[in-house]
């Protein structure tokens, strides 16, 4: 019979993609250059020049079975090999490409590494604000998603809260940093903590508790923010990684999951890895792609606009009285309403041509998401879209 | 815990990927032109050059943010709507964009047809000699792989068998036309056969039993061969296609779903096959790849080799005694073995360093395959191996 898990989730439409739609309409009605869509976190700095040239480089010199052919099932060596070199380079850990898992993206990655450390029934205990796709990777394997409340004085991580949700049957945290939709990078004091607490857990469950790292803002850090390798804290570390923000290429699928070298399963939890994604008939991302990304594993879009965007918005979104915690990282910033329901609130901007995406669908209530991958004379004139709408709530 | 299920998967390794890789260590011993290496299904001719072209001139002329962006949900729509275009030229179906899903060639077809139509217990029915990985697909979605034993005689569906195994738990049936491992095409009474026997089972069950069609080799298909259109012939029919062989990249992992445009519930599986890729994070495939063959929808590599292949084989072993059906298509041919034992059998041939897949990974015992994806020069000179093979069992 047809999935009806599955038939389910085709009703329950992305509000993120919704508002998109909706902006797309609504710029033919009244012009481009009026509405101000800040919905989508698709970023908005061209790719490299460097990778554009690598594929082409690769069409010209190497031969059309090899460039083309399948990859080996744990995906092409000589990419795994650039990966793990590139993160002992940076990160200091001695990785090797046995640790390496090239993937979908981050979403592919956390996909495969949350199936592979976990059986239906178990739990993975996430923190609110969280991405809103977690509920599908999670519950696509049959495990439980359990949300910790957000610390919304700083969004880091609420201990008190999490230490209540730890349970026999935690098989894996999942954690987001820098963070989508918060904006903030957890600090060195918070990823120590976590581990510590993981740590004990482990022992007072005498199981692996594995921490799922998922890091496609890596890149996007700004200037004299702590930002701590979370690897370097727990060796049951699994980060997800994805090109997609920092070579502007979200498109061409592509990511990794860098298992820790000090977790003693790593191996073992690529090759399972491997496995699912035989099973999904996935196999492997895309040869071409795998190669021109292992030519560009150090190089990154021109990600300077993202600061200077955050540093005009906060700075704006202050002077109005707004509530908000300044980010770290990431083209997302996330203040509090003006008033409690944020549905309500987005749909008062959206009158003013001002799309912004309400905090529900991260798992906390009262605030709201601005993408701001855009350019800076979008977010400069957009700015008076936001002191209208401050007008409309401190008459 | 880390996943029982997929952990065991590891240690059952393929047998052709084995024989492969001992053929690559072999080479390395005794040198590349003394080892006859028959064991994968790797197309051995280039891509049209008109496939590098289109990347080059994609790279050239499209903006990087629309090029390297995010694919819709349901994949490109330039690309879906030029594969439905092209099936509707070719076949006469009312095919629209709507009936066509972008997948990981046609194994992300394949794994994704069968998690659509079916709820973990479901059955699907498949026929032997089948290919492998069809244990992967249908297992990793808690389905029940069911499988129909071959008519050896000529390899078409034996149907007597067939309708023994369904009942009422029965949601889809999985064919494989022109088939890996036999080589064989369905013929047009073979096709309007199983039609009938599927609408009768869906009146006599009260349900839909969806027809997923494995169709890689529909390009390969030799001079004369009645190649009937499987989807012409049952409404509900999922077509599973992918470009690894008829464009030669196999590791772009590029092909569809195409659901059947009469199947009442076209649209929702495309949503439903939508929703899958999400919650495993694969999303869709790389957008350069997509457009690029959507620029080359009607174009194959020079597939003559073969079909040229074949005829010198066929003829070589029959005249050396062997059992064999005729191939109509692909790039397999599954002769008989002149022992019971086809392990033993490849053994022996691999003593004279000619490589073999023995049939019991296929489903069936007795036979072997020979995957003919080689150059002309290649066969020539393996001939002797087949002399020197059918000699030590003619004493």
């Amino acid at each position: 019979m047809i999935n009806e898990y599955y038939k389910g989730l085709t009703n329950k439409k992305s509000q993120i993609r919704e508002m998109y739609m909706y902006g797309l309409k609504r710029k033919k009605e009244i012009g481009e250059e009026n509405v101000f869509d800040y919905s989508l976190g698709n970023p908005s700095v061209d790719a490299p020049k460097e990778f554009n040239d690598s594929i082409k480089r690769l069409l010209d010199t190497t031969k059309s079975l090899e460039l083309h052919g399948y990859s080996p099932n744990l995906g092409n060596d000589h990419m795994r090999e650039c990966v793990a070199q590139s993160l002992k380079r940076r990160f200091n850990l001695p990785y090797t490409k046995d640790c390496i898992f090239p993937s979908s993206g981050a979403a592919g990655a956390l996909a495969h590494a949350i199936r592979a450390v976990t059986t239906p029934g178990d739990e993975v205990i996430t923190f609110a604000p969280y991405f809103p796709e977690y509920n599908h990777y999670v519950g696509g394997t049959g495990a439980i998603l359990k949300v910790v409340p957000a610390d919304t004085k700083t969004f880091q991580i609420n201990f008190d809260e999490f230490e209540k949700l730890i349970t026999e049957k935690t098989m894996a945290v999942l954690i987001n940093t820098p963070n989508n939709p918060s904006g903030v990078v957890y600090n060195t004091e918070c990823i120590k903590r976590l581990a510590q607490i993981l740590l004990e857990s482990e022992a007072k469950y005498s199981h692996p508790i594995y921490l799922i790292s998922d890091e496609p803002y890596r890149e996007i850090v700004f200037k004299g923010v702590d930002n701590p390798c979370v690897s370097s804290f727990y060796d049951n570390t699994l980060m997800c990684y994805s090109f997609s923000k920092s070579l502007s290429i979200p498109g061409e699928r592509i990511g990794y999951v860098a298992v820790n070298p000090k977790c003693p399963d790593h191996k073992l939890l690529v090759e399972i890895m491997a496995q699912i994604s035989r099973g999904i008939g996935h196999n492997c991302p895309t040869s071409l792609i795998q190669l021109a990304t292992a030519d560009c594993i150090d190089l990154t879009s021109d990600l300077a606009v993202y600061e200077t965007n955050m540093n005009i918005l906060y700075d704006k979104l202050v002077s109005l009285g707004f509530e908000v915690v300044r980010p770290g990282g990431t083209f997302y910033i996330f203040p509090k309403c003006l008033e409690e329901d944020s549905q309500h609130f987005c749909e008062v901007a959206k009158s003013l041509d001002l799309l912004l995406v309400p905090s529900d669908t991260f798992g906390v209530k009262g605030y709201f998401r601005i993408a701001y991958c855009v350019t800076t004379d979008f977010v400069k004139r957009s700015l008076p879209k936001f002191e209208e709408l401050a007008r409309l709530y401190n008459k």
